[in-house]
């Protein structure tokens, strides 16, 4: 052994954490497990960038308080020989590095104890730009199930014989390049645990409703009624409760019709509306 | 004053930092600046989440090399009041909380000291779902600035007068809610830091260019050739280059077309394609 102290295999955060132990039988333990939390476990490179801004805030309290679990498992002890490598050049020469898909299997067996074997109510997930683009729909799919497993990936991606193997959604956070995929899984962890109930208590809002509704939201307004010469539109301070609703509808429609026409006619489609109609009329 | 010593205003990471300091004018005054570094400022309630991932691996490695620079700007003391309160509530009513026009605008001109006024060379971003999706090409086009600051929001949004003085442009990571903005502008940040010159080095690789040609990248395979009786596919062993690009060529046309029907129908108009034609032919 090079290393007098091994670092943990698997690391939970929140209410209960695994710390550094010699034994190696604690180290390939369970991580231990708070009755109904919602889990997530995370396979990467950089455990430390866990939870990261995801321990800040609402979701940091709500990881505090057990309404969800978080797991890192380090990629990096499963890699072959000496230098712990977890990737190889690709098959049929090209540029970057390929995880191997006998590391990263590893990693998801030591993941998938116990967790349900049953994709919906435990989907295992890479984050990758190759996936399905993540959707607030998909969030409430995935808050829904009992928890989830991220693989992060680094380099030119993993060996695809692993997410055949592991039956692995792929997800992507949008049509951009990221180094890794800590930043997404970050992202998706976010958007999916504000979705579980109670994590945003008194601060629940309608934004997701709006944007559930296919549309985007409404600019807003508060004090001070007068900045730098700008006022709040003066139908926000009339106290029209009905005439403030439709004005906020109004410019979500011309919102969403301006700047994201794509969501437009799906908007349009589902109400049985003309996407030419003028809204200036 | 109740607290002793107050935080420092901005923070900057990687070569040069600020440290907490008892003289104001020390507080108030310019972050270092490398020369020639691509500069980032993020105005945000969460400083302490940057660099997070940021720090790590690939951008990491260069942001201590001063390739790039990393300002954050606290909004918490540009509060109101003894709390220092940053939100009030929506005019016109509503869930939630709104940033103040008047706050958000005082930390937006302390990150605007020394900064270029032409948003072409410096954009100001603010990230929401409401913005105009993130792509490749939006990265390219921040690497290629001087620099750029990022406002995370976190609530119900932000004023829509400080969007408007400002001149700010709203980017969103996907059709998803987030708690905040701060993993949307660390997932903007690693896109566009990938892209300036020398940041990727010798792990230079070619997904970034198939990404910009439209088409999700091929599947990759690495050693060991036989794993859990799944073999690498015969013709990357084969050492016949030619015909190993048009076998990864097809490869990505078919998952492109599979997975992302828009990125496929714009490829084909792109090259002169028919988006129906049978490629299994």
């Amino acid at each position: 052994m090079s290393k007098p102290t091994k670092p943990p295999l698997t690391k939970s955060h929140g209410r209960k954490t695994i710390t550094a132990t010699l034994q190696p039988r604690d180290l390939m333990g369970e991580a231990p497990q708070l009755a109904n939390a919602w889990r997530v476990k995370v396979v990467t490179l950089f455990p430390e960038a866990f939870p990261g801004v995801l321990g800040a805030s609402l979701t940091g309290k709500a990881l505090q308080e057990g309404l969800w679990q978080l797991e890192t498992i380090d990629l990096r002890p499963f890699g072959e020989g000496k230098h712990k490598n977890v990737d190889d050049t690709p098959s049929g020469g090209g540029a970057g590095m390929v995880l191997r898909a006998d590391v990263v299997g590893k990693a998801l067996e030591k993941a998938q104890q116990g967790t349900p074997t049953d994709r919906a109510k435990w989907p295992v997930i890479y984050l990758s730009p190759r996936g399905k683009p993540l959707t607030q729909a998909m969030a409430q799919r995935f808050a829904k199930a009992d928890g989830m497993t991220l693989l992060c990936g680094r380099f030119e991606g993993v060996d695809e014989r692993v997410i055949e193997e592991f039956a692995i959604e792929e997800v992507s956070l949008g049509d951009f390049v990221l180094t890794g995929g800590e930043i997404a899984a970050q992202a998706l962890i976010d958007a999916t645990v504000r979705l579980i109930p109670r994590v945003l208590g008194n601060q629940a809002s309608t934004e997701e409703e709006s944007f559930s509704d296919g549309l985007l939201e409404h600019s807003q307004y508060t004090r001070p009624a007068v900045w730098k010469g700008r006022e709040v539109p003066e139908i926000l301070l009339s106290g029209h409760h009905a005439k403030i609703a439709d004005w906020r509808q109004e410019m979500a429609e011309r919102l969403t019709k301006k700047r994201r026409p794509d969501l437009w006619r799906a908007y349009c489609e589902k109400h049985d509306r003309d996407p030419e109609e003028d809204q200036e009329q």
